[in-house]
């Protein structure tokens, strides 16, 4: 009999489900909603009770399931303890302990950034690797920090807060965060569009970006590939700050190759391009030259690395 | 019989050697001068001799040692390939194997300020911690990242290259690297003198300072604790530089403490209190508060680091 895995990457509005096979074959998938009232309280129990439906459904048995890897979208210590978990509601408490007593199943948990990582090293833009440095540029900018092919969870569940370097010490407006200058003020897909409305502001600024009822990441992206000048310094702009940021985290860990994933990084290799001459710009010569790639997984990134927390 | 193991931290001056028994106890430490001429070629046989001698003075049979831990002044992969050390004249070579060829020992090499890092870990500043963050600022800004009680070696043999983290994008001297604005620039003895320098040249700016001969780090720290104003301002521009850079670090792998050494760390809490005023602007608040700490070992760090390398 085979062997099975679940990775379940639990979001603020939806839970997405995989059944695995020990070696990494996704089997099913399929969501659920995240029901976040009162605490985010029945979260664990709606987990729990999927996974018993999918094993009825399918007929496996739990002696055949090696385990349930999970996401959550917060700081976790390398233990499974949650330490606030606002889009979820959730309060501080251990989610190993908890989820395997409700499913009975060896339980392991990672922050949702951290798992789209390890999903991205093991079956996605960092196959073959075991140290990548993963960007996630959505909303926000999340990260991953993936060394010996073990996530690095941080003594605070902090590791891989790339998206809260602070960048520029001379920023007026608040990151999500309540600091300033964070990279994900510049770097995310709301950061960039943020920096497109100050420069049209400027009504002697002239820019095919003004034609558009709404300004979004990918509208300045394609803009700058037609070949807009305010479109294209904006995109510099944005590889400055991320290739500067990029260069500060391989000063400390040196990994091979950096995975670029979430929204933006559908503008494909204009992004790399710019990423990685402003990392070359900064860094030392003998952390030059770094691989940046695409992430491959999309939204299923996490769900694999979830399965990989559990497949080891 | 007690089990014993070498820490042999090789510089470009001179080569320090320890002898320790296998639960750390500096049993013996001395030195030997690098001879570096001829492509450091001498080296290797230098430190075997120096180890065989030491058995045999102390009647200690190769069964009983556990091995050689040592740390070099270059990058060094995981597996001990050293890949430049322009100090020692070396080219590239597996230190491991040669070393362990011509000692007939069990030989482990790492970078000489990571080994500087696990060696503070182990028994000095970062001590019960195994999640350290450890700068030496000394002439230059060497750094090593301690997780899960091992070194972070890197890709290229460039982990806890921090002193190498671009600061300052406007500047125009530059680092010796190469680069411009390196941390290294501001945050070293040579740096913060610079700075002073630069202050001096302005013959309206009245300090202290200028009383001396020749401004050191020393210096500028003494005459800080003393109140001139300029020397306070210098040393708020090495804490603002460093302390942004450690937010930087700890934003990648957010470990438990950072121990600061090298010869500016003398400067004692003065230091301590303006790198983390600075690290606390700037971090997110999930990492703040984290605990900074004087290294401890002085110069011993490295040979206490190496022999932690063997013992595991």
């Amino acid at each position: 009999m085979d062997k099975f895995c679940f990775g379940i990457d639990i979001g603020g509005t939806t839970i997405k489900c995989g059944l695995f096979t020990a070696n990494g074959e996704l089997k099913e998938k399929w969501e659920i909603p995240s029901r976040t009232e009162n605490g985010g309280i029945q979260v664990p129990q709606d987990v729990a009770d999927t996974i018993d439906a999918k094993l009825k459904e399918l007929s496996i048995e739990k002696k055949d399931v090696l385990g349930v890897g999970i996401g959550v979208p917060g700081p976790i210590t390398e233990d499974g303890t949650v330490l606030k978990c606002a889009n979820l509601g959730w309060d501080i408490f251990n989610v190993n302990e908890k989820m395997s007593a409700l499913t009975g199943l060896k339980v392991a948990t990672a922050n949702d950034a951290n798992v789209a990582a390890l999903g991205e090293m093991w079956m996605g833009g960092g196959k073959g690797y075991k140290n990548i440095v993963m960007v996630t540029l959505g909303t926000g900018v999340g990260g991953g920090v993936i060394l010996n092919g073990k996530i690095v969870a941080g003594s605070n569940g902090g590791g891989g807060e790339i998206g809260h370097m602070t960048m520029n010490l001379d920023e007026k407006e608040t990151c999500g965060c309540g600091k300033h200058g964070h990279l994900e003020q510049y770097a995310s897909a709301t950061g960039i569009v943020r920096l497109a409305k100050k420069r049209l502001l400027d009504t002697s600024v002239t820019t095919s970006l003004r034609e558009l009822a709404e300004v979004t990441a990918k509208d300045i992206f394609d803009h700058a590939k037609a070949g807009d000048t305010v479109a294209l310094e904006l995109v510099e702009e944005l590889g400055r700050y991320l290739g500067l940021a990029l260069s500060h985290v391989a000063a400390a860990v040196d990994p091979q190759v950096f995975v670029i994933g979430g929204g933006v990084s559908r503008a494909g290799s204009m992004l790399l391009d710019v990423i990685s001459k402003y990392y070359n710009q900064n860094i030392i010569f003998a952390l030059s030259n770094k691989e940046f790639r695409l992430a491959e997984l999309g939204n299923d990134a996490g769900i694999y690395g979830c399965a990989k927390l559990v497949i080891g």
